[in-house]
């Protein structure tokens, strides 16, 4: 049974291959009448674009989003919302040493169990060239989403050892842009950016952190018990090509406190209910309170080096192999607008499924 | 749009409320000519139940479960199999005080907000009684999984900030259940238990981590792209109560190696395909390799405290509160069960789902 | 991959078997603040009940609809709405006779042939006894809609081949209680129910159609391409028990007329746009227009026969079977209740969706 | 919530407006390791597309199926199947009078108030065009099939009131595409084309029926309680353009029957137990027996007329309009293909869900 959809009501289906003709994103389920703006939309996916950057991948790619369906005088339908991008620089040529072969902590091998064949070209399927498809559709959740006063915001917080230490109050995420890492305090991510490009010089790879955060998310997002807000963020996140964990407010390091240190106090502020500290993370039950959602994504070390490594051939010879291709030595840079788009379409469609929960004055 | 059903195939449904008559669970899509054998569900119940010991809530249940549907003969028929366990011990009035009050870090406020009223007795739908449903589920998914030779086991690895530092090989899994705090190493646990009956006595509550271990697992279950199997298994985990972070193989400890250290090299092992290392945590591409799966799951201290803290009536009114009803200082050791249920659903869901993906010579 | 659960957002799924301790249903997306009348839930049970005249099953069940979950002080809170009835008069010895035996045109045969084995307790799962969950859940719904002044009405149309004549303009709703076969029309009731009971003495059957009628629906409410609204209701009836056909608007009749004469123009009344005529039955393109949702049901004639037949043992010997339970005669009078039912869900489940379907003012 | 995907494993979800720039299929689940013979699909495009003859409209398509994604070396990856159709002659200057229009018994009216705005160019979204992409997904499933030796199979029994009357038994379906009408008795195709013929210069349109059958179905499909196989079909030929109607085996005809009439008695032929007759319709509780599985659909006269007549205004003004287009004057003839292929979709997402149905020896 097959897992190429995300969400409930704002449904997102992605296709398409690492090195076929073009990928592809289906909306089913985007509000009438949301107006589209496709530069807004180009900005998002160019953010992920490879190529942008000496610490990401070479690949040339224009990832050029072009709408087919789903717009009538550029407002949205109600039909299905749906916008190619052709893949322009498919060299299937440096993968053709790699069919006989399974990647070390690749999918190659997976695939191959499961499907009994499997498309080598550039991890096929498998490869991140899919979460294009997923940045088209998390900038049209963004635009949903802004009409609600909602933002999803993300930035680079650790790669390899070297972290952020500021706390999220005084982050000025207006600097997340201003640097090629995406980490709003440039010297760290100067410290960030030579670490990449001394691996990279290695041939190796190396890991990292991305810290998210959704503001003015209303409070009352989230379906008990399966669907909590952050079970489908989790999901979200975790679904993401190279994530190896996620938790949200005060997560791993909440397991040393005590309750009596880590209840959120409510206060009235303006009027409105809040809490003085916020190691729920904006929520609670499931449900989000008003507060901001805070959520870090663990990113493992990227699979593909360009130096040599003992693998397994398909006939069951050990063997040699180096990565040829053009990749990234480090994926944090490139995920940070992939974690705001999965982050956007996780609150879009439940802020869609919440409009459901109750009886209204008008019962339409 | 609801949420209390897990699962695509196997699909488990729960619904009851804390304080009452009765709590449920209806599993659609249990595979007919399965063997249930009550007593080994009711023994999973037990090990969640409250009043086990000294160091979990005193709460007097039985939690006798009662089939009453799904089953001729002692199999499942292929109807939908639903069960029921009756509230024993429902005494509201401890928890009338409450109804105008928004306790601390708890699902008050949130439910409010959402649905505009709440069952306020003992927490209603957000309490942790609704798990006692998923373990009679995940009971009878053990089972399905014990047919194809897969264990789904769960230990405490971490209270509070003592940790047990050995490597999943040299685990005793047999020593789990021989302690209260379900802890496999005898010294450990008695750490353990010490530090949750002070924090106990404090009236107050303390954090922990659950890790888990899949054994047994053929290669090729999960699916591209959303649903990859640690997603699906995340969102498990994320959906219990007081989890606040969920991690898999190397997880967030991953994000410092370099790729040539993370890189698990397959190697041939008795005519299988393995890997040396198992920093994959036993998916690569989402999809099980064969490897054991494992996880770690952080669970924050519980909210109800036995002392008094500042909270906010519903009324806008600062009031001070202190629970009086009984509660756990810590969860996991209750919630190890809770941790196996959620992860034999997850992966008996996708037992199921995986039959469907390639053409086969017997077409049906 | 099972098929227990109905609908999208209102999610109804039933449980239980025919001679089972007890039958039940949980709905899942009920909206919270319904205010639920007990009675008026039991009364639509008690429209289905067997034994309640002389042209229906003698089995004697008092059908007591118990609430166990979803309720808050009379309403519903979001939580899953559950209920459940005991199964009262459950002589499983009237069916031991057919345990080896599949009875012509029942769901014997193909039970086993799906499971393997299965409950032949009055026909277990696939007992029209289920149909008393879902008229639970269809009161539920009814009380939905009547907030939003949408009525599901339902009378018998046809037995055998005594028909109603009348058109749907000129029918008196008000008459359809008022006798045991539930045509609104006396003379014509009285001519179905004499046809029913010589039939019925005759230890026969005799098929029938149900005439659906929804009123006060809101232009908007189906969802283009494969859910339209006649679509889903016509889904919905034909998952009753023994129905073997559905159209709606002009139906099989309308294919013999032009264009000219089948297209309902429109016209403006009291400044709200209508159709002159409703060939369309209130639904165009998947979508109700505001119009009389009108539909017709085809029930077969019930299966079992007071009467001996030739039938099939498992074994592959050739038997004579003669039904020696409690059977209708005809089903169409206990299963107008049904039919309001199933219409009853299909609308508030697309008045859910439909909330979904457009950007608003206010984004929530 | 949206309703453009159709089944549950075998998933199929269409994209695209009549006179956008092209239509898209997607098929996530499609089993791995099917061989695609391009060639065969694009013949079952060709059989659905318009301007094949003096009956159907006279638009200029050539309807190339262009395959995109989910392919590898010819054969399924277990990817999503992806294909796309360019819309080539889309004179919507056809329909810019139209914009201010609601035309009677369209879904213009019906869109405009689900959506507050409408594609006008063609119909948009609920032009029959869509149904292109459907019958490419049908393809796919019909090769599925083809490995279990099942066939859907489909011809046009009934136009205005000019009926086929042969029994299923003595139907010779190779003649179904020897003529252009699609009935398989040459003399009464010739009076449907003429009736269409004479209808056509009339500028009117005209109704008809189309029978299908579904052979070598094994027994086993179909899911209790609401998914049952024929409440699948219904829906899934209910969802096409202009149906109105569905019933299978004896359908509306058997409700004047009596049970002992119409019950199908087993008997054993060659070691199967198969029916004597086939009123059942080759279901039974909702799951095929083996038999063939027969059922007819309802078409109604096409909307769009070639002659004046009376609409009203999107500004609430009577107006007179008048089909500009190239339309059909009776659908069924292109409607064959797509009656099959919705058919074949949900055979063959049944097959793929009843491998989940049971334990296996094998448990994967």
């Amino acid at each position: 049974m097959p897992g190429n959809t995300f969400g409930q009501i704002f449904k997102v289906t992605t296709f398409g291959e690492s090195h076929g003709e073009m990928i592809g994103v289906v909306i089913d389920g985007c509000p009438a009448g949301l107006k589209i703006d496709p530069k807004l939309i180009q900005k998002e996916v160019d953010r992920r674009r490879p190529g942008q950057s000496k610490i990401t991948t070479q690949r040339k790619e224009s990832d050029k989003v072009h709408f087919v369906s789903g717009l009538f005088e550029g407002r949205t339908t109600g039909a299905p919302l749906s916008a190619l991008i052709r893949n322009e620089d498919q060299r299937s040529q440096d993968y053709s040493h790699l069919i006989d072969q399974y990647r070390p902590s690749h999918a190659d091998f997976t695939y191959q169990m499961k499907y009994g064949h499997r498309d080598a070209r550039g991890g096929g399927r498998s490869s991140a060239r899919e979460t294009a498809a997923r940045v088209i559709a998390g900038a049209v959740a963004k635009l949903i989403l802004r009409k609600s006063g909602i933002e999803t915001l993300a930035f680079v917080s650790q790669v390899g050892s070297i972290r952020l230490e500021a706390s999220l109050d005084q982050m000025d995420f207006s600097q997340v842009e201003k640097n090629i890492v995406r980490c709003p305090d440039a010297r760290v991510a100067k410290k960030m950016i030579d670490l990449i490009d001394a691996v990279r010089k290695d041939g190796d790879t190396i890991g990292g952190i991305i810290t998210g955060v959704i503001r003015g998310c209303p409070a009352g997002l989230g379906e008990p018990i399966f669907d909590r807000l952050h079970a489908d963020l989790g999901k979200a996140m975790l679904s993401i090509n190279a994530v190896k964990g996620f938790e949200y407010g005060s997560g791993f390091g909440g397991v040393e406190l005590r309750g009596s240190e880590h209840n959120d106090p409510f206060i009235e502020r303006e009027g409105k209910i809040q809490t003085v500290t916020n190691y729920s993370g904006g929520i609670q039950g499931g449900i989000s309170n008003g507060m901001d959602i805070t959520f870090r994504v663990a990113f493992k070390p990227v699979a593909t080096l360009m130096k040599p490594q003992i693998s397994h051939g398909t006939q069951g010879k050990r063997t040699v192999i180096q990565g040829r291709g053009r990749h990234d030595p480090c994926v944090v840079s490139r995920a940070v607008p992939i974690v705001e788009a999965m982050a956007a379409i996780t609150i879009a469609d439940h802020l869609l499924r919440n409009r459901t929960c109750k009886m209204q004055e008008n019962q339409l």
